[in-house]
C-alpha cells in the first residue's frame, strides 16, 4: 500500500508499505476512505517536537476492510469514523467518558508501523471500542468531510468548551483561530454561548469562517494588549469560560489572565513551555480543565448534529489534496496558506 | 474595647483599642460573640507568611450594635454571622457567586484597624452585602458553634467539595486532616460522596471526628507512599474528585497525583511554593478549580443545615476560651494540640 511516512522534519514521503494485517484479535484493518492533517502534526514537521521515522496522521474515515475474531460489533463494509486515539471502551476511564485516558489507550500515527491514518490501509486496535460505524448510504463529500472533522478537530474543540464549561447565556473567549480554535467558536454557540471573542490572528479567511461560525467579535493584538482589549469588551469582568486552543506560553497567560473570577480556562492545546500560576490563578479562583479530547465520547452526539444538517465542520477544511500530494498539504499549513488540509485517499 | 493585637511572629497580645465606628455609610459595627483561630492565622503566627502588626481574626458572629445610614437590610440587635471576607453583594462577580472576587472585596483582620474579628466590636463594610441573618432566638452554644464554623472553615470546606465537582456516588479524596480537611469530608457527604477516604497525619482526634463525619479510610503515609496507597484502594484509576486542604507543596503534589483522568482537584490550601505540572495535568485530563470560598454563597444553604440539624460542623472546636486568654488558643493551635479554638468574646 501507499503511506505518508515521516523523514524527519519537513519531509513527509509517500512510500510502499506492506499492508497492515490484524494482529490481535481485537484488530480491524481499514481502508482510508479520506485523512487529513493536523495542527499538531506541525509540533514535528517543524522538528518542535521529536518523532521517530515512520507512519503518521491520526485523522482517518474509511470502510472495514478486514476485522479480527474478537471484533463483535462491526463488519467488513462498514464505514466508520474513528476518533485518533483507540480505546477498548470497557475500562472505567472510558466508561467516564476520558477514552484518551482509557488503560489500553494508544495514538495513531505516531512514526509506528500500519497504524498511521495518512495511508491507504490502517490497524485499529480495539475496534469495538475506537471505531463508530455511520449509518445511511448516500453522503455526500461535504458531510463526509465533516464526519473527518470529527476525528479529532471539532471533537477537540468541542471538548475544549465542554472542559472550560461553557453554558446558556455564557461570554466565551477562544484563544486561537486554528482549525481546533474555529471549530471551539462552534462548539461554544452548540453549548449555547451568547457571545463568542475570539483572540487569534489576522487571517481574513479565518475571521470569515469564525463569524459564519459565531464569533462576534474578533481581536487580533496579542499579549496584555489582547488582555485589556477582552476586559475592555466585558466590563473588565473578563470571560466566563475560556477555550484554550493552542497551547503556547503566550496563549496561555493570556487565557489565564482573561478568564473572569471563577471561570474555567478549558484547555486543549498541546503544553509547549507554559507555567501555571498557582497563586493568581488560586486568588481569582479561576480554574483549569481539558487535555487530550476523549473524541470518541463526543462522536455519537456529533455524528447526530452532522448528520441532522446542524453543523458542518467540515468547513475548516480549506485545502483538498490526494494522497500523492500530501506534502503539499503539509507545506500550506506550515506556511499558514491553509487552515486545515483534507487528503482524499480512495471512494468510498 | 479589648482586641487581639499581632504584636509579630508568635505575639498575639490583647490589647485595648477604641471602639471602631461607622466610616461609611454602608458600614456597621457588630458586637462580636464567638470568634475562633484559623489555620491561615498560622501562617503569620508562624512567621512564613507577613502581616503587619494590627488586628487579626477573620471568623466572627455577633449582635449588630450600630449601622450606617445606607444600611437596609440589617437593624440594631440583629443576630449574624459574617464570612471572611466583605463583599458588596450586587457586582457581577458577587452574583456568579464569587463573593471573594467581589470588586470592592476586602479581607477581615489582616492587621488593619477595627475589623478584626478578634475582638469585642469590628467594622463591617458592605453590611448589607456581606451580614448574614440567622433567625430565632434561642440557640444553643452547640448551634452558636455551628455557626461560627460557617464564617470559613466549613464554607471553606464545602468550597473545595463543590469545585472538586464532588457529586452522588463519587470516590472522594480529601487532602489533610486540618479543621478544612475535615469539613471537607462533612461536606463531600452531603454532595452525596459515597466514598471519602482522608489523606492525613497520625493524629487520633482528628480521625475520631473524620470517620464521625463520613470518611471510610484514612491513609496516613505521605509523598509518593500516600499515591500508592490511595491507588491501591481505588483499582489503581485514583479518586473521583480531590479536595486540596493544606496548601504545601506535597500535598499539592500528591493531590494532583492521586486524581483520577478528569477529575478535579479542589483547592483551598493557600498556595505555599506550590508548582502545577501543566504537562502531567494535561495529559491525563486532571483540572483544578478552587481558591478563597466564596463563604458568603454558600451560608445560606448551609445555615439551613445547621438550623434543621443535619449537620454540626461546631464540632471542629476542640479547645475553648475568651478572649483575653487567646494566646493559649494560638499556642495549641501551633503546637497541634488542637484542632480549632473557639474563642468566647461576650454573650449574646
Amino acid at each position: 500500500m501507499r503511506a505518508a511516512i515521516f523523514n524527519g522534519p519537513g519531509k513527509v514521503l509517500v512510500e510502499d508499505r506492506d499492508k497492515p494485517a490484524v494482529i490481535e484479535s481485537t484488530d480491524a484493518i481499514v481502508r482510508v476512505v479520506m485523512a487529513c492533517v493536523c495542527g499538531s502534526d506541525l509540533w514535528w514537521y517543524r522538528g518542535i517536537s521529536d518523532l521517530s521515522h515512520g507512519s503518521v496522521g491520526h485523522e482517518f474515515i474509511g470502510i472495514v476492510d478486514e476485522v479480527g475474531a474478537g471484533v463483535a460489533e462491526l463488519s467488513v463494509g462498514d464505514f466508520v469514523i474513528a476518533p485518533f486515539s483507540w480505546s477498548d471502551g470497557v475500562c472505567r476511564n472510558c466508561e467516564a467518558g476520558f477514552q484518551t485516558a482509557c488503560v489500553h489507550v494508544g495514538f495513531f500515527g505516531q512514526g509506528g508501523d500500519g497504524d498511521g491514518g495518512q495511508a491507504e490501509f490502517v490497524r485499529v486496535p480495539y475496534a469495538d471500542g475506537t471505531l463508530l460505524k455511520v449509518p445511511g448510504e448516500d453522503l455526500s463529500d461535504e458531510v463526509m468531510a465533516s464526519l473527518l472533522a470529527l476525528t479529532d478537530v471539532m471533537s477537540t474543540g468541542y471538548h475544549a468548551a465542554v472542559s472550560a464549561g461553557v453554558r446558556e447565556g455564557a461570554t466565551v473567549a477562544v484563544v486561537g483561530d486554528g482549525a481546533v480554535g474555529l471549530c471551539g467558536v462552534l462548539a461554544s454557540k452548540m453549548l449555547g454561548a451568547e457571545r463568542v471573542i475570539l483572540l487569534g490572528s489576522t487571517h481574513d479567511d479565518r475571521h470569515a469562517l469564525a463569524r459564519e461560525w459565531g464569533a462576534d467579535e474578533i481581536i487580533t493584538v496579542r499579549g496584555a494588549e489582547a488582555v485589556k482589549a477582552l476586559h475592555d469588551l466585558t466590563h473588565q469582568y473578563g470571560a466566563d469560560a475560556v477555550l484554550e486552543c493552542v497551547g503556547t506560553k503566550e496563549a496561555t497567560e493570556t487565557s489565564f489572565a482573561i478568564a473572569k473570577p471563577g471561570a474555567i480556562v478549558g484547555r486543549v492545546g498541546v503544553p509547549h513551555d507554559t507555567v501555571i500560576d498557582p497563586m493568581d490563578t488560586f486568588f481569582r479562583n479561576v480554574g483549569m480543565r481539558g487535555g487530550p479530547a476523549p473524541a470518541r465520547h463526543y462522536q455519537p452526539q456529533l455524528l447526530r448534529a452532522v448528520l441532522d444538517g446542524e453543523i458542518e465542520p467540515g468547513k475548516v477544511f480549506d485545502l483538498t489534496t490526494d494522497l500523492e500530494h500530501i506534502a503539499d498539504a503539509y507545506e500550506a499549513m506550515d506556511e499558514r496558506r491553509a487552515i486545515k488540509a483534507l487528503i482524499k485517499v480512495s471512494d468510498r
